[in-house]
């Protein structure tokens, strides 16, 4: 066991449990501490320090809700993987603790929000799985009962407090420059891309940013897609009258070979978790892309990190655009799925050639987003929140995550399991070849909802046996109750 | 003299302030008290009701605030000329008086702080006009003062507390239906305009509407602006790869017998009060208009109705899209000028062919406005606030530009004064035809700023001889300190 050394201070300048939780922290992200390591008993520890055992309780919650620790049952606390972990290290801002905050009043406890707003669903929801309620395994659902409402309303209030005229006044056409250094950091630490504050463009939500970006490419562009992709990009390309150009995909993605038999000026890819496959690009058929757009004046990727931040297995994968020497990737994120789909807030990243082209054709239309909700958002990251969050969330999803994989396994004898790395949803295709209709339909009777991957489609070329089943909506309750009717659904009949 | 009969209720249900000002602003709304009719004098009105002073200034206060009555030096105070007033009257849901509001305690008073944050700063800016501060007539800009910053601190407040995961879940395409069916109402009241909820689409500013119309409308789009224009507009029509057809302008507006000839589409035009010229087109004009869209399928008309808010003589102007019989007309307006230029709420009511594209082909587009701005807005509107700031600001707009125009008379000699009826900017024309570039270049010399006409002209086909002066952001002192600035540039040297 890790034999613990803290060196405690009763001067009142910081609590006792900031304190543990402070070593602790440090200790795991040094690397001192092991993934897998165990902890030492809060009982244990609390005696041996001479603090109150709540103190101690109190300070593995946090590393808890955190993602440092995970506790396992009757077995203790063990040190979660640190390479897995969302850091945003070299952010210079994110300087003082939680409890520094709460000191000064300005942060509410928010800590079990998470957990204990989901008991309150479970319980509710209890012994009435037998009505007529549908559970949707929808891919598109997130869980919103681990945000923060208490930081964000008290950001909200603090900004609106010191707030004048000019914060409600024009603001500049690609987005406060001080959001724009916060992006670029956060992009730099979190996903290795490489840019200036200059190259961000923030815009309110992805879909006016590739309306934006039509404006920029110019017209008459031919674009490939991977098949199957995300429907709303391809319908905005639909809409924009490009000559949209389909790309199979083998199990490192986009087909690179393939790609060069097309006559396309861009690709657009998911390099970091394909939607819906779930594919994860290997860095081989990243510089195939990288090569293919370098080769002609004119190309480009668009490399769409629509969900980077959710992985479970493995080191975090890096962006594309963090391989890009020669400026041909347009990276494009969003805070809507890490923080909240009403929170429009997207970003796009030009390369040096498009951003010339940017500032001088289109430079006039103005930012979509408020200056309020701009400066909210820079609170949130600067002030550490939004890694808290989603080391938070990591955690909430990578346990509904597991318990769908465990309940998966009754089924794995005629099915196929994948996509199941990252993200918000796995894909089970059918062995017996059973088509994804009939899959969707015997769910429905069994009132549970689940999507055929064709509808991710763009060209159907074969009947799909495959369907996408995503648990970010659904509480742990559900997802239990919701594999049971899948397997009564579909065992039954096989 | 008015003779006034108020029985106040001493019952403490309503305050004796506020039963005066309900009690003067209803006589007033129903014409009892007639524009230009002057109110007894305070002292007189609380010995004859047998009431402190103080509470007859008080009510006084919020009726000059909100444009009811005027105060003029030693001479008392009148009443504004009803019909000029900013109604939403048929709003049901306008119930509660501010001072019902306050009792509730969630309104904090707002009255005085147009006039105060004023005089704040023609305070600071005392005897410092010698410096090198450079006094800018811009016509975009707005004044901030009288912005309810207390009020929509407030209502964000509270609407954050009441906020549960739905309101930070993906909303509706078109936006919120509660704000659409506010938006609708308002229109109506207020500029005539007849349109349900569903034909409403809520985006993030009129740029990113005009983007969506592009996508709705489809390619190869031939359309007809005023000359001159508004620029951005004319900007973003041109990166559309629009052919742009300009149609020159008489004192009606675009003339409908040069559209006539035109081999276009739509017509982009401002009836209510066209930027720069500020010309309002009358009736016949936009009939003739209408007639034009009605004779050719596909023809549309874009009413961008960007400041109708603003007008300083004569009955407000109801939009074009009134006349509209034959659902020709895409109506545009946007909350940007009249509450604030970062709140990025704009509006765009599709006539029915377009709504049914709309529906089939670009839906898909998600809302650029977060639903707490759009929540925000619907409170804001619904609780009678907006109706409360345009009366404000119409008062503090209206007063400046009095000023301004009083302060132009020495100007009259050598100038032509026109666009004075509405809106936030003004034009001069030199009779003897000095050239736009001369005036500008001496206006800068004695440290103002004016503006070319030509900077909004899609064609110059002749050597412009006017500048724009807008008076919006600037501070009476500013006003009248520029004027004097004006007449040693331009009168010296004519």
């Amino acid at each position: 066991m890790y034999e613990m050394t803290i060196r405690l201070q009763a001067d009142g300048n910081r609590c006792l449990y900031e304190q543990i939780y402070e070593h602790i922290k440090q200790e795991i992200k040094e690397g001192k501490l092991l993934a897998g390591e165990r902890l030492p008993s809060t009982r244990f520890l609390a005696e041996y320090l001479q603090v109150a055992r709540s103190t101690v309780d109190y300070a593995y919650g946090q590393l808890l809700s955190e993602g440092y620790i995970e506790a396992r049952p009757y077995k203790g606390h063990f040190v979660c993987p640190v390479e897995e972990l969302f850091r945003i290290e070299d952010m210079e801002f994110v300087g003082t603790s939680p409890w520094e905050r709460e000191k000064e009043g300005d942060v509410p406890r928010e800590v079990y929000i998470g957990s204990r707003r989901e008991k309150v669903k479970d319980l509710e929801h209890e012994g009435k799985y037998n009505d007529h309620r549908v559970i949707d395994f929808s891919p598109f659902d997130i869980d919103m009962s681990g945000f923060p409402f208490g930081v964000w309303k008290k950001i909200t209030k603090n900004i609106l407090s010191y707030a004048n005229s000019d914060l409600f006044a024009r603001g500049e056409s690609q987005g406060d420059y001080g959001l724009r250094q916060t992006v670029s950091r956060y992009l730099h630490s979190s996903r290795g891309v490489n840019c200036s504050p200059e190259q961000i463009i923030i815009g309110a939500g992805n879909d006016y940013l590739l309306l934006l970006l039509e404006k920029i490419l110019g017209p008459h562009i031919h674009i490939a897609m991977e098949n199957p992709t995300y429907k709303r990009s391809y319908q905005i390309f639909r809409s924009f009258g490009y000559h949209i150009a389909t790309v199979d995909m083998d199990e490192c993605g986009m087909e690179a070979k393939m790609l060069e038999r097309q006559n396309v000026d861009i690709a657009y890819v998911m390099p970091s978790h394909q939607f819906p496959m779930g594919t994860v690009m290997p860095i081989g058929r990243r510089m195939e892309l990288l090569k293919w757009a370098g080769r002609a004046p004119g190309r480009y990727l668009i490399e769409d990190d629509y969900d980077s931040e959710f992985r479970y297995h493995g080191k975090p994968i890096p962006a594309l655009q963090a391989s890009d020497q020669q400026g041909r990737v347009i990276y494009m994120g969003t805070f809507s799925k890490a923080i909240a789909p009403a929170i429009r807030v997207g970003f796009m990243v030009l390369p040096e050639t498009l951003l010339h082209k940017y500032l001088k054709e289109c430079s006039f239309y103005s930012c979509t987003v408020s200056r309020i909700d701009q400066s909210i958002i820079n609170e949130f990251i600067r002030e550490g929140y939004f890694e808290r969050h989603l080391n938070k969330m990591r955690k909430i999803y990578g346990a509904k995550h597991e318990l769908l994989l465990e309940g998966l396994q009754p089924l794995k004898a005629v099915f196929d399991i994948s996509g199941e790395n990252a993200g918000l949803h796995i894909l089970l295709t059918s062995k017996k070849g059973t088509p994804e209709g009939a899959l969707v339909e015997r769910a429905a009777k069994c009132r549970v909802r689940v999507y055929g991957l064709s509808e991710n489609m763009v060209k159907d070329r074969e009947g799909s046996k495959t369907v996408l089943a995503g648990f970010g909506g659904l509480t742990n309750d559900e997802i239990r109750e919701g594999l049971e009717r899948l397997r009564r659904a579909w065992l039954d009949a096989e």
